[in-house]
């Protein structure tokens, strides 16, 4: 059963963020856009995100006509339209009548007007004004048979410091301890440095200019401020749904930090999100598998297809250095996304605009007015390509991994006073975790430490700091029931509350889990390093941590060979119930990981859609529904390939073609259908 | 015909700042000063810089008893004098009675009592109170016969975001935009975001705090700072002007950023500037050619001869490292201030003070008080190198290149979101382009974009990014009517109020000058770099930026030779009118210019007064009037020069010996007539 | 004659930091770190240090059964108590009811509560409360017999920038310049800029907003900072003095930086600090001496025995990599304390907490729980060892050579505009010199400028650049009498309120003193240097400052042998009086002096216990009294040592062998009595 973003357009969306508003006083370019859309084989503007001052010039006085013409005209040139609420960014007028839309920083000064965002998620003023507005798009355009879906408001992001929102946190917290200051206290530890609160009110913000230590407090102060906004968005989704039934999203962002996507999937009925990777830099290849993590994250938070909501035509412009993508580069991460789940290909933007901050920002057109670019030609070929696989739209991978990314273990790690106090790198061990599944093209699902576990046959769980009581029953069920489970250093450390478990590390049951006892973690220096002997004979390095772990139970596969602690196990593994745990105290640089790696997996007999090992930075990925199976064969490296065995027999879905192997170019992608 | 800074005294100014009123207590120190004076081949000292709380202690009681006494003492030792109005710095009681007079920081608080400035220009209480003591010094010393010129204030520099000054703004933007807020919104493209003004009232200041994306906004604010400076400046000389007619000057400084220098020169008489090079430092070479380019840069500012008001003798203090000038250079670097146009040599400081952050600074008097050190003998040293080449004083040199280095497209560039985003080396470029002058001996006008060329036989314009429609029209005639022009990647790209020219880059009527059309830019990364082929068959280095250009009608002169634009033009010339217009389409090291320069210099019949290839660090300038012709031959190098010849006849003016060659010692300078 | 922390116990003490107000809930843990406490051969712990919340859960309202209950049962384990006043954090009560004890920034903003400190030191509640408290504490616990010290506060340090703290500055400047704003101005040489006070009233704190430049005022106000600590810590000690004649000691922070600890000790009784190296790390070597210089120095403060109050077992967590300290090293670095004169050997902290900020931090007992850990038995150890060695209690070792390290110096001189303007490398120079006694085994008192120096057989200066008058004719007399004093570049040229003297550096006498003028310094460029030529045929290399300095009478023993200043003094001797002036023009990496160290140490007839060369991180020191004489051998390298003789008979403390050899194991050392 294919799952479309809407069931009414079940095709691929291939267009992107345009702002017609820059262009009231020049009408005629709007007519070119029309004309252009078709030329670049795209069917899809993104309209809306940024019109608020020019649908309400004043406050209560709305005026949709530059609205109405404007998606007439989409729809007469044949385009779908994906219609935004304008809440990214207010008109001044509010601002001015309303300063306390404005956010307060941490500092306690309320910012003036300026930038997107840059108001207060709780103000009942703003809140009204939103619905109000949203209400009015709804009412208006919410079936309209151009409007596929809504994009809710605009990259959410930051927080606001006001006595509102600090109220908020109170009650937030009043809620979370049951109204009983004294579970507070304990949950916090709060008796340290004498700190103990004695009523609800005390409670501020963590502030540099103030409570700063109380680790329980920054952690719940950062999920306060994921719930205020997915909050906000839920009342902005509310007032669309008066008169609208249409799927709503809104666009995420890389950082994946400041908020739970986990939480914020509950209320969107798809995920879409910005992609800017930094293609050709130094750090290209880290792209190349980071792209699959995120992409593999925001399929997995609805277990369907997303969308690529945006991504950027030959160059983004507020990078540090401002590269253009080379030939084949725009296709290859477009299909990228298509291959990992995406249903979508979009860009910002359509067109460039003349002035302000993002002018110089890829679009597919450009200041010089034409379809004469090479960015031009590039955005057709990819929409050409789209054309030729669009029975692919609704499929899913299969999968049979799980990577754990937990947020809440992120936040908790990053504000951790000890070992590498500055950069905990747990993004970085993440995905290096992730790389050796990619390269293998195995598809993984990217999930959080509260995930059902039950589906997948392996489950990896790097730097697992924080592990609450609910993630220790998980694990231990899932190993029992016969699941693979591959955890690293620093597992168990702390509760959901930051407060370190007594009896040693990992958390209670995990000790039995894995077999063992971690009784110290060595923190190096970047000069230091240790040697670590594999049972298979090999010698890898390990930087940054070393965990003197002993074994209780469990089988040492790999042993330190160097260091006070040479001799201590490097790596265990624990047969428990019908399971296996395994247990990797020590930072590698991924090269120890990928070994293990290979010898777990062909012992799970897991595999990517081709067995063969795959030249350096060349991948393939699978999408399927039934007996359709879909392969995308994918090259990132600056090199041809020639004659890769595709170990079956396809068809090429581009030019129609049978085949049992593949070449590609520099950063090329072909797309074959099984036969 | 010469001119002089002040005709009742054809001479060079030898001396520098003076604060007599810190050695109040110590009456014999100034008539000790009065005899060093002398001693030190000096003849002038500029008085009255920080002496306003001395002079009025009190508000309004003035007290005038110690600048009566000094100036009677340095006129009765013969020196001259250049008097400084104090508003450089503020008493004490102006700020606690008048805490409007103080700064306000960007976020919004007001700043306390300290430092210099810190004062806001908008304030009419501090206008009047510098209004008040300026006329009481001019109708007291305005007509002394030792005064030969007014010091307006010290270094004015820095902002204010007061209300007052906000309100100044907005009054700057109605006149600008003709009270019509849809001008500005189209100008400043506020459509964006949804930025969109409704009235000008609901303007504010540029801020982190707020408006920060609309770069219209922000190089309009540029020019309101500095245009409130220069107002501020004038309601000085105004002041003055009542009841004196001495030349007034305002001691600038090197970064040439926050003031437009153009249009402050417009109110002034003549030029003055602060040199503090880095000498013997890593940067030594760069400094070397630098001041070359600053003094050019301050001599081109009003085309006449300008006054080094302020240079260190033997060190500076607010360097990160301060090192002792080896020996010779102090000599030298005065004598080149004098090749590029100087009629004055003067220090900061005199005497060194007892006490707060400059006692470490160089000057002419140390501690010791003595004059057996090896400074004071510098300073006398270069005394006697004045003297015996004083009929220098009011010749210029003459020139026949302009080099284009424009702060209005330095403030645009440096804001626009884009390219290499951190540092555009606008300032790196402009130089590099100014070296192959300065190596060759090759004096040259720096203008800005709105300079007449009309005069100049060649005409250098690196990375114009904004380039408004007069400045197009002023390019296209002085091609069409023969003109060299030789332009860089990034030319024509935006207007006047950073709006991107639409139809393709260079703006519109540059296209066919050029007879280019300029597709992408490719910034890469540092690691990164392309290979660029010159027809002549040598290989270049492209760094930082390439663009890919189309010649439509352009003879190219040099193309890529790697990248996917290989083979696109790196190098073209058109023939447009009686003129040819060059662009270079990538960054170079500088050795590429170089060689281009080479070829067109020759085809220009442009060069300097020695027309051999110099040693590396060595050149030679020329100042002229009618048949009298003089020549400085320099040496910054570490290394003496030996027989170098003159080709020509001279006389050595410090020997009186007759020359055809010269040998020069380490930072050596000699200076010759010729015959 | 032994002097004792506290004549009543007269023994080392062996414990450290504890807080079972963290576990009042869980009083089983309580029952259980008793047993703990003789197992792990403590003998102490330190309570009562943040339990302020705990005792006075209410303003006034006070409950002492925590540490009734607690100080029994430590009592009943054998264990002795040093009792914490808890004013190191305020409860949240006090900070909400009444805001002015917190703290308000250098920007005027009022801190919100949290963190330590963060009070403000004149606050008259804050006073009152403290007072309060503490005399409670005293009349309560001030006779227990297991109390055997207070413990004022925790690591005083910052500092409050409130309106009340500004007006206790004026009052303090009021009374140094004799409420005399002329006075005032002459010392701050205010003319300068103008910046003239005309009263005490205009006086603001220096302030990155305002007043900067002004250096005296800079010294001043870090003056005032350090006394107003002093002064809230005096009323501290009042307090309890009302009840308890108990020895009164702070712990005292590494940094010596923002407090005068020489005037602090003045109303202690003892000393104690916390020392945390940062071991094994790439400055594992510096920590090594700059330990034993710590050491030293707080062993001068108070010329008797002190107190290591706080040390990490196994590792913290508050450095940027936070290594864990290697088999033997916990022991050696709490030996090595002894070894400098400590009588106690003091962790922080017993157990690690649960949660905030501190929770891994290394600890006795860790969240295990048990005394089965690699830690508990590395305290054991120490333990065992200070048993063996308790007789030494109460020595002291014999000193013949002093070191200023004079924090007034420090500050004038990182204020100071000039030289190397951002890091003047004060603290890291005078290590260096220490360094070269320390790798010998010579034991050296740490002064300041002010001190007694008639004992001292060798005085060492380094950058001595403020030399008060007091200093001058100290230096005078104590060379005049016989003593050899050796000082470098930098001395003598500013007065306590940093006014440059007048006439020639060194300060006026001292000149004659040393026989030489300095008439400039030049700072190097880190890429540069310069060569020196020592009279014994050696060569040096100069970095960082060469004074070019003319001997006036004095010998000279190096000079320059490169740049412009070749064959000038870089090392000058003096015979003035019956002793002799050494002066140093220029800094050398250590090898030099190191070298001029050996020579003049062999002159004096200077040495450690052990005369021989040591090998590398190798040394020895002593304590001792009258016919007792105690040898430390300590091996801070990754080496063994084998077979180092000991150039006496001893025994070996712990085994009671005979000996007159030592082997020592990686981080190792022994303790030997003389027989």
């Amino acid at each position: 059963m294919r799952k479309y973003i809407n069931d009414s357009f079940p095709h691929f969306l291939h267009g992107g963020d345009y702002n017609p508003e820059q262009w009231i006083a020049n009408k005629e370019i709007w007519d070119e856009d029309m004309r252009l859309l078709g030329e670049a084989n795209c069917n899809e503007l993104t309209v809306g995100i940024f019109s608020w001052a020019t649908i309400e010039p004043e406050e209560g006085k709305y005026d949709f006509s530059f609205l109405d013409e404007i998606i007439e005209k989409i729809h007469n040139a044949g385009g779908k339209i994906v219609l935004a609420t304008p809440t990214g960014s207010r008109p001044r007028w509010m601002a001015e009548k309303y300063p306390e839309v404005l956010r307060v920083a941490e500092n306690g000064q309320r910012n003036l007007y300026g930038t997107r965002h840059n108001h207060c998620y709780t103000s009942p003023v703003y809140r009204e004004k939103a619905a109000a507005i949203n209400r009015r798009l709804a009412e208006r355009y919410g079936k309209h048979p151009a409007v596929v879906a809504w994009h809710i408001s605009n990259e959410y992001s930051g927080r606001c410091y006001c006595p509102l929102c600090e109220e908020k946190f109170r009650e937030y917290l009043r809620k979370k301890f049951d109204n009983d200051i004294n579970k507070l206290n304990h949950a916090y530890w709060s008796t340290f440095w004498s700190h103990n609160y004695t009523s609800f009110d005390q409670i501020e913000f963590p502030s540099s200019r103030g409570e700063t230590v109380i680790h329980g407090l920054n952690v719940d102060f950062r999920r306060f401020v994921s719930e205020m906004t997915i909050d906000f968005m839920s009342e902005e989704i509310k007032a669309l749904r008066e008169f609208s039934d249409l799927p709503a999203t809104t666009n995420l962002l890389r950082p994946v930090y400041d908020l739970d996507h986990w939480k914020l999937a509950k209320v969107l009925d798809v995920i879409s999100w910005d992609s800017y990777p930094e293609w050709h830099s130094p750090r290209h290849e880290n792209e190349a598998y980071e792209r699959g993590f995120y992409h593999d994250h925001y399929r997995t938070l609805k277990n369907r297809p997303f969308m690529l909501m945006e991504s950027a035509p030959g160059l983004v412009n507020w990078m540090e250095f401002n590269k253009l993508k080379r030939p084949g580069m725009d296709r290859l991460a477009a299909i990228q996304a298509v291959a990992h789940g995406s249903d979508t290909v979009q860009y910002f933007q359509w067109r460039k605009g003349r002035g302000s901050s993002e002018k110089f920002h890829g679009a597919v057109v450009d200041h010089v007015g034409t379809s004469d670019t090479r960015v031009f030609k590039a955005v057709k070929a990819t929409g050409e390509t789209l054309k030729h696989i669009d029975e692919i739209c609704g499929t899913m991978p299969e999968v049979k991994v799980a990577l754990i990314y937990d947020i809440e273990n992120r936040w908790a790690l990053d504000d951790s006073q000890g070992f590498c106090r500055k950069n905990k790198k747990y993004f970085e061990t993440v995905t290096t975790y992730y790389k050796a599944f990619w390269k293998r093209g195995i598809t993984v699902d990217i999930v959080n430490a509260h995930a059902d576990l039950s589906k997948y046959d392996l489950v990896v769980a790097p730097m697992l700091y924080m592990t609450d009581k609910d993630t220790v029953e998980s694990f231990t069920k899932y190993v029992e029931n016969g699941g693979t489970l591959y955890a690293t250093y620093m597992l168990g450390m702390v509760d959901e509350n930051d407060l370190c478990y007594l009896g040693g590390f990992p958390a209670n049951g995990l000790k039995d889990v894995f077999g063992i006892w971690n009784e110290e973690i060595d923190t190096l220096y970047p000069q230091d390093s240790a040697l670590v002997k594999c049972n298979c004979g090999k010698e890898f390095v390990a930087k940054d941590y070393c965990e003197i772990v002993h074994a209780r139970g469990a089988k040492v596969l790999a042993e330190y060979a160097s260091e006070f602690y040479a001799g201590s196990p490097a790596l265990t593994v624990n047969e428990y119930g019908k399971g296996k745990a395994y247990y990797q105290t020590f930072r590698d640089g991924g090269d120890f990981w990928d070994t293990i790696a290979g010898s777990i997996l062909a012992e799970l007999d897991i595999h990517g859609p081709i067995k063969a090992d795959l030249p350096e930075l060349v991948t393939a990925h699978q999408r399927q529904d039934g007996d359709d199976f879909y392969l995308f064969v994918e090259n990132y490296s600056g090199k041809p390939v020639e004659n890769l065995s595709l170990e079956g027999e396809y068809i090429d879905m581009e030019t129609g073609d049978k085949a049992t192997s593949v070449s590609l170019g520099e950063f090329d992608v072909k797309i074959f259908k099984k036969i």
